[in-house]
């Protein structure tokens, strides 16, 4: 297949861990038969210094035209206290890209079962994916104001057809996983929230196959420390789903392993780490890679719709770490520090040797 | 010191846990020379039962010239699909008593590290307690509507006076414990966390013994996981309380074990576990006591300044948990199943006990 990808490395450590998944997207490329062509343009930072702003007009031109966009990070303290900010860049990007639906999934790596804050039985099972809703409610809708010194106010709403194209994305995702979906809401007190569990229940109709649980926002909370296993994809408004899936970030132990996605109905999807552009360890080769390279995975299985070379991608990570190879942030008692290159080498050499078993199986079959 | 109680047992587990409490309080009482005058009133489904209403002027009216309150727990099948519900009871009686912050200590027991979810090394050192504001904000404020079968809003709305008189208290607390208080907002974000930071900012000024910090409630909700033992007075607005309070309410293992207070400037406080009526076990000597007993703790050492009184009953608590009693549902491997009584029992033996090392250590003085 063959597919534009606009790449956004940004900065800190942005380019680096970029460098290292446009590495493995080789490998993936020359060993499924595929074509990427990878356009690199400034965002963020590194957009400010080149052209003054943020988000240049050129590299939402080129973004517009991809299959989709791979973002590294972007911010740093070089920027603080400019008029514009690296982070305006971003909001502008996901606004101009109308990215709705922001997937964060939370897989737990048997072999990092040391560095997680939660007993080792509770996070075993964990593989659960966030369907949060990226452009309404709380944080977007008017008004938004204070008056004079004394009162401020701000506005959650939300028109049904927001709701509904988030919830049937997570209604989509929850079918071709294990056909369990949870919808967080407040439905006991808030007006927004049941006109939101309406909308799942609605929406249920059309997939017979998904089994639907409701859940109030402070359970899911807690059920997220208790029992993180029960949940397979979880869907909710942007404000819970900032909290929650923040909260769910911590069970794996690091960021640095987390990915992310932000969806449209049409047009490119943007996939970036959940981790931010961290300046004290930039240049360093220091950074964890495997959050940028997993959202590389997220981007061949949602917009490009190759699972097994997405399959294959995460099954490289898991070796790697069951081989005790670590960055700092995930440091085992076991191993010794790896650089960022040295982490990419072997994800490559273990996609090398995961393509040669697949074409030897291929010739006995 | 002479005090009034008004006790509310409720529905459910409550009358059961509330004779426990007070048994303690009676210990309390003859040991440390005090006159506790004790009305018991009904509330919720029992309430209902009796007069119709689930909160009775009767009740309210004895509340309100008590020096503090104590209840149980409402609420069971047994009024599901009535038109009026318990509930409304515990509402009406918040409101009623304008109790405007809620306490929830989290506190972790040394020997219950084996029900936590999380590492017990992550957990040894936690002792924190949240102040939510409890009568403002999105589950309150107008306009709160659905327009047609289309658009839903709710409204987040602080006046400055509703802020101020809760992060008062908070810094109250935090002068009364380790000087350090954590204010949790979304100021990046939110017009009204803005206004709760400037009001913190502002009431610093006070308190210089106090030190502040302001936390994003993503991040808060991440650091509750990954480091819960960082934190030692929360205060935050009443939806991000009821999120991170309940998240929080999962490091222990057990919400039998938490208590809670909700205090007004003037007028009686509100003192009762964070669990619910339990109906499944209710009337068969199975539930913690616990956490209503350190809810009556809480209330000797909030509205009765009886620190002694307090620390003694919280001993108890943890001595008692030392010695490996326990009911079902912070069960243990070490030791047996214990019945509501019994945990009562060996709580009033060990008040005895403090009781008597103290007098002991007088004369020795
Ligand atoms: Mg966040
Ligand atoms: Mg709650």
């Amino acid at each position: 297949m063959e597919k534009t990808i606009t790449v956004l490395p940004g900065d800190g450590i942005g380019p680096e861990v970029m460098k290292g998944a446009l590495r493995v997207l080789k490998a993936v490329e020359a060993r499924y038969g595929h074509q990427f062509n990878v356009t690199e343009m400034p965002i963020g930072g590194k957009a400010i210094d080149e052209t003054g702003l943020p988000l240049p007009s050129e590299t939402l031109e080129q973004c517009k035209k991809s299959d989709a966009v791979l973002l590294g990070a972007v911010g740093g303290p070089k920027w603080d206290g400019m008029e514009k900010r690296p982070e305006q860049g971003l909001l502008q990007i996901r606004k101009d890209l109308n990215v709705f639906a922001n997937l964060r999934p939370v897989k737990a790596f048997a072999s990092l079962g040391d560095i997680s804050p939660l007993k080792p039985e509770l996070i075993e099972n964990v593989d659960l994916i966030f369907v949060r809703e990226l452009t309404g409610g709380l944080y977007f809708a008017q008004p938004k104001r204070r008056t004079g010194n004394e009162e401020a106010v701000d506005t959650l709403y939300y028109h049904r057809n927001e709701i509904e194209r988030v919830v049937k994305k997570a209604f989509e995702i929850a079918a071709s996983r294990s056909g369990k979906l949870t919808s967080v809401d407040k439905a006991n007190v808030l007006e927004s929230s049941k006109l939101w569990r309406e909308v799942v229940n609605e929406m249920a109709k059309s997939f017979p196959e998904v089994k639907v649980e409701h859940m109030l926002v402070d359970n899911a909370a807690m059920q997220l420390v208790r029992n993180p296993g029960q949940f397979d994809v979880i869907v909710t408004e942007n404000m819970f789903g900032d909290i929650l899936s923040d909260e769910a970030s911590m069970i794996t132990g690091s960021l640095g392993m987390l990915a992310s996605a932000s969806v449209s109905e049409e047009g490119p999807g943007l996939y970036e780490p959940v981790h931010g552009s961290a300046p004290d360890i930039a240049g360093k080769n220091a950074a964890n890679p495997l959050g940028m390279v997993l959202s590389t995975a997220m981007m061949l299985r949602h917009s490009f719709h190759m699972n097994d070379e997405a399959d294959a991608i995460e099954m490289a990570v898991q070796e790697v770490l069951n081989a005790n190879y670590r960055t700092s942030d995930i440091e085992s008692k076991k191993g010794r520090i790896s650089t960022t290159d040295e982490m990419v080498d072997q994800l490559i050499y273990r996609l090398d040797e995961n393509a040669a078993t697949a074409t030897l199986l291929e010739v006995y079959v």
